[in-house]
């Protein structure tokens, strides 16, 4: 599986860093966001060193699949039995910071600031 | 496959209602936001009537991931080489009002007014 000694959230992965962890399985590990830009804010982090969605490649095609499916799921185990916003932010233009794939599941009354309805 | 007569994105999957399409696969259309917020804003929906993403099974792996490695394709289509950013609304609590899967696609350099960086 490829990783980076350099990226941030190939160490949170690694337990090198600590990291509010809510889930995690072969595929992915869930953490609380350090910054929380919502009364629920996880980053979903495939264990996998991936960019972005803009390096996904066929082989990815079950892990990306994964996430999507199991989002509802951390969800709802999150309390958000009304609904939840996901966010992915790809490339510098995206406003992506860290270069590591992770999906943004926000959710709470307080989603109005980020983002809109639709 | 699964359509909703009263669905106004089965309607314009259907050519019933008129759109802005900018692509068209087996798996789903792509048009441009009636609303836009954003210099791109463009829709990916499923040709299927899938409410949302609460609702995706496992027969809908393969379109999810198709939906997913489509939008670093679609983003440079749209000329946004730097980045995008992507939202999916769940849920009425999550934002979402047309109850059909969609996928925003963002781009272009007034993003900071939706979600945020990171």
């Amino acid at each position: 599986m490829n990783t980076d000694p350099n990226c941030i959230f190939c160490k949170i992965v690694a337990g090198q860093i600590p990291s509010k962890q809510v889930y995690a399985d072969d595929y992915v590990i869930v953490f609380e966001d350090i910054n929380p830009k919502a009364a629920v804010h996880l980053l979903v982090v495939p264990r996998e060193h991936v960019v972005s969605l803009a390096d996904l490649t066929p082989e990815h095609d079950v892990l990306i699949a994964h996430i999507m499916r199991l989002l509802p799921k951390l969800a709802q185990e999150q309390g958000l039995t009304t609904g939840f916003r996901t966010m992915i932010n790809t490339g510098k233009g995206g406003g992506q910071e860290v270069f590591h794939l992770h999906v943004h599941l926000l959710g709470g009354d307080d989603l109005r600031g980020i983002g809109f309805t639709r």
